[in-house]
């Protein structure tokens, strides 16, 4: 038995894709053809050889070619990608993908026809690279109830802290080495705003709970406001800044999604994760937490997850099955726990505001007696109690306050930090960041 | 469809599988019914009820009882186990083990009898507990080149070094406190030793290499020379002591499989694995480097491994397949890479003496001029190129020196040290423990 393949985009992963493929490996590798790649340029110079006849611009014949068993989706974005998947899974083709942007929007969509036409969708590359996550949340994880998920799932925000945190610089400086590296975009929005990581904790996040998610309803905070300065005063403290994408069952049929940067006790099993790797960390029970880490981008690593997927795949074609594998669905079709999934409605994710977090706090006032005093009245006023509040450097009368509070509730910390900016001492509160141990 | 299943034990894992299959969990799950549960005694007080009638001593029964689907082995031991499950796969059961010694020793006979039956083995749980390693590397990680597995894999170890480390403790010490807390047996050989790390790391190896492994050629040695002032020397030069079981690539059909204290960098990844977790390092060509860490024993993550298995089992059954997944299978079924695999020879094991490491060494030698340059010549006398050699503590005349090679050849260092050892000024050679970076 043959598989032929057909890859959409010869990009960087695509690259590293047929490189797998075009040297020994897994026996079961060696019965696949790769039948077609789809591209946007004919004529661009090309690392790897594909034999010209089998490039072709035309991707929707590439996903509606009879002749094609496997399509690998590696082009990115919204569309035409999910066009061609769902066109693909129409046409009765196993459909693997490293594209989280569409998974996290669309894949309810995706794999109610996946589901339809009887075939898979895979996705192991979609989320933290190399790293094997989705696969045993899908299988050997599954056993126990999963009860959070928590990911530094983007390198290039885990390069840029871990840069600002060795050396002491700002964001920008930071920003500057990682686009200088290649690991940042030009345009890094999608990184440093944590877009990114909230598609891949949306994926995390309904493998894990059996659950659909709603990406757009994921609040999100990105890195660009913490300054070297917090960085600092947070090592003092013994923590280290991480931009989390967090997931936790909140009751049955709520959820806790979020990402935002968090200090990390720098013995935290995340905290010590730097450079543009990877982590993922599962809590489940009776399992306990398990940390899986390691590249979370780049072209072998990426490159590798693809054709994992496509192993499994080919194994799983190979047994003579019927249907895909149960286990490689997507909620809702799969959902788990049952009695979390009483209803097809998506779960709602909890509001920032009604959650509980220690919180960091630094205040910029006139360093006059009395200011921490009428700081600190502020916060009992919204029953927000204090771990420490301490008055940091000074310059030309102008004072740091630095405050760490106990865990309160995110709107009473808001309310108070609202009423401290009215205080006529203060001149502004460059920064509030979660603490999360 | 119900998968009845039949259980073999019932002792701490046994347990926390019925209790997970007891409580409401994954719809793929309430498939199963716990048909019969072998035990030794059937009077024993349970935490779990099982129908009376469904407890049986006859173990020979379940697994040639037609109405059993599934055969659970959580016996542990060589046998009855292996005969046992021979029987069950004879009688056409799927089989999930997490009896590591069994597999490691008579994996080759196991599988092969599975293939002819074509039923499955699973044994996620037999390596590293909770930690999901077995599956990855026939999955995801497959696609990739494994160049190198090291893992932390035995918890009584693990947290002896730890609790050495810690408290500054001896030996008999930590493992007294081990003992007392539950974490080593009365009779602690066979994780102290290394021989439990031995077995996991056969399997390991096997499933990562592809290739059958005999473990009774691995070097292996255990934890009881390690003293607490070798523990605090290796520390001040930045150093954590780790068991390690190793696992390398050396060549076409040459593997590097052992089990040792090793030295390590406090940064290196698997260094900050601490107390009875446990970690696996897998190195692969393009994959990077992979850090799967979690709790590598204990009645909860064995459990929910052991459960895992039989998820991905029944999920795999529930397809219409006919046979076994091809990746589930253990060389030489399915031997990888096919360049690696000429033969269905087992590969040969290097033996330690061929192998190249940086060694520390700590020397027990009279305080008198001259004793320093006398060591140094022996081990020029062996090309054995040295980074320090340093006097440490010196009492009633008798002076610690302690040196760190440069990498050598471990037959000449070996060499070195027998001839040190009969120079007059020295009294003894307490430690001679590798340095990997």
């Amino acid at each position: 038995m043959v598989y032929r393949v057909g890859l959409l985009g010869l990009g960087t992963v695509g690259t590293g894709v047929v490189q797998i493929l075009q040297r020994p490996g897994h026996p079961l590798l060696q019965t696949v053809d790769i039948a077609a790649v789809g591209v946007r340029s004919l004529d661009k110079p090309r690392e790897v050889h594909i034999p010209p006849e089998r490039l072709t611009t035309d991707l929707e014949r590439i996903v509606s070619d009879p002749e094609i068993d496997v399509v690998i989706e590696l082009m990115g974005g919204i569309e035409p990608a999910r066009s061609l998947i769902l066109k693909a899974v129409d046409h009765g083709k196993q459909v693997i993908t490293a594209n989280k942007a569409v998974i996290a929007r669309h894949g309810a969509e995706i794999f109610q026809a996946a589901a339809q036409a009887k075939v898979s969708v895979l996705l192991e590359a979609a989320v933290a690279g190399g790293i094997p996550i989705l696969q045993p949340l899908q299988h050997s994880l599954r056993a126990s109830r999963i009860e959070a998920v928590w990911g530094i799932v983007n390198g290039t925000t885990n390069f840029i802290l871990s840069q600002m945190t060795q050396e002491g610089s700002s964001f920008e400086e930071a920003l500057a080495v990682a686009q200088a590296r290649g690991y940042a975009e030009a345009d890094p929005g999608a990184d440093v705003e944590g877009w990114d990581a909230a598609d891949k904790i949306a994926i995390l996040a309904s493998l894990a709970f059996g659950l659909p998610v709603a990406r757009d309803q994921i609040p999100c905070e990105g890195i660009r406001g913490i300054s070297a300065t917090d960085i600092r005063y947070a090592r003092e403290w013994g923590f280290t800044f991480k931009l989390l994408a967090i997931a936790q069952k909140a009751g049955p049929s709520r959820l806790d999604i979020r990402v935002h940067p968090t200090l990390l006790p720098s013995t935290h099993a995340l905290a010590g994760v730097s450079g543009v790797e990877n982590a993922v960390l599962v809590q489940g029970d009776p399992l306990g937490q398990v940390v899986l880490s390691g590249p979370g981008a780049g072209q072998g690593p990426t490159a590798s997850a693809v054709v994992g997927d496509l192993l499994s795949l080919i194994a799983h074609l190979q047994t003579g099955a019927q249907v895909p594998n149960p286990l490689w669905g997507f909620p809702p079709a799969s959902a788990f726990p049952p009695a979390d999934a009483e209803s097809a409605e998506l779960p709602a994710l909890i509001p920032l505001a009604e959650l509980e977090a220690e919180f960091y706090v630094r205040v910029l006032a006139q360093d006059r007696p009395g200011v921490i005093g009428a700081i600190g009245t502020c916060f009992g006023n919204h029953q927000v109690s204090l771990e420490s509040i301490t008055q940091k450097e000074c310059h030309r009368e102008q004072a740091e306050i630095v405050i760490l509070t106990h865990t309160v509730r995110e709107a009473d910390c808001q309310q108070a930090i609202a009423e401290i900016r009215q205080l006529p001492q203060v001149a502004g509160i460059p920064a509030v960041f979660r603490v999360l141990r």
